[in-house]
């Protein structure tokens, strides 16, 4: 598999995780799994499709994507108990995703702009725009407005994989160099406190 | 007219005639009513078209949707002082327009990629986006946050459509089947308390 | 530089003061700013894009929107302690950004189409969901809901806008119309308390 392919992949299943334990949070039945999971697993690259053209959007092209979102969320609904700290789990899944889809949106708005200020904003949008709509949808205060490095995370791994690209790196280390960026960004910030 | 055009203009109908219900519980001026009657009459089905990437949405295409919206803002905002509960009738039309829509939805998705699972998603999202946009523009608690079947309605009856088409049945006896499916899964909830 | 297409950037660039001066009032730290200022500056001229199938979206297409949006937000970061009533600036810019964008949102919609009715929707919807926007990813009470003349300032400017267009007179002399019809309603609205 290539790695933009699974970066897509892996990027949709852990939102779509964190989307599952957000219904878990507020008690949701099965049903509330499958749509927050959804909503946030396939929110972010659907609206840099859009953004970018780029439709019919991914999920509606290969709906391989719906099978891996019904099927987290149902694996999360049938475990939650078993889970003794949802919310920590649910802040680094949230990283991984935050990593995986700066890259694979910075990357696709690359592709087909040429534009790095463009590759910057679609992989910032498709990396937030996920937690943000399932921070909506679930009623919580948005990840935007707490004092934490996450926006930030999302344009720095962003730049990185922009900027190791211009530089004529090749796509697999320039997309892992990405990866790495944010999540030492995020993960800093979550494990030691930066603001 | 055909049964799917019909559909849409029920479910356009309906769904404005809750977001005007809506206007009126919030005390809002005609404009207010105008407003969140047509975001929540064509919000569900522009972001279906969005998705399948049929552009222009339909009610840039055939702008009759957008005078049925005003239509019925106006006749709510004239008579909303004589009804008696606003928020029964509200919750009401809200199960007419899950049920036109998630057939609706689900047979537009259908049609462009004839993916069943896709026509699941876009059936429920067609259905549900426009209450939830309701809900989030009036600053109401969403109604997938509460313990009702709501959601799970607007799959169950985009399933029962998709599989009576498997199944090769007319479009017009899947349609039916799709929406009565529907309408009695949230009826039943909103009758007998089902959650 | 053409009327419409100096409006877009007026639009654009007063939208995205009003999201840095609410990321401001929310005292977020720069990426807040950014995100804030790109998501209210773009956010309105993207969903107008989006429903009239003019994709890629304009920010896409032309990426000096977004470096408008960072400067801005740049500019508001390092001044905002100097500004004496960051709230009183917010409703006036934001009553500058519907004015331009109502008759932008509107011309767009007109030239796309021919037909006055989504002329009308896209410069309404252009001109306020910006807004709307921010004050929901801001988690402030959303302007629609608050007794003021604010969606109908956007609507009264596109009608004077596409009224004028009808009528025969040329564009800038219809745009000029559109503008300060929209921005007299809504500074009347503002400065004499009209509701």
């Amino acid at each position: 598999m290539p790695i933009l392919e699974f970066l897509d992949y892996a990027g949709v299943a852990v939102f779509a995780a964190t989307g599952a334990l957000s219904a878990s949070r507020k008690q949701l039945d099965i049903i509330g799994y499958l749509f927050l999971a959804s909503a946030t697993g396939i929110g972010g690259g659907t609206i840099r499709d859009l953004v970018l053209g780029v439709t019919p959007v991914f999920w509606v092209v290969n709906p391989n994507f719906i099978i891996v979102c019904a099927a987290v969320a149902i694996a999360v609904f049938l475990t939650s108990h078993l889970l003794e700290s949802r919310y920590r789990l649910l802040v680094w899944l949230d990283a991984m995703g935050l990593s995986a889809y700066c890259v694979m949106g910075a990357a696709k708005g690359l592709a087909a702009t040429g534009s790095p200020i463009v590759a910057l904003v679609t992989g910032t949008l498709t990396a937030t725009f996920g937690g943000v709509l399932r921070d909506l949808l679930a009623g919580e205060p948005s990840v935007l407005l707490r004092p934490e490095i996450y926006v930030s995370a999302a344009l720095i791994g962003a730049s990185a994989f922009v900027l190791a690209s211009m530089l004529g790196l090749p796509l697999a280390v320039a997309s892992a160099l990405g990866v790495l960026t944010a999540f030492a960004v995020r993960g800093g910030a979550l494990r030691y406190g930066w603001m």
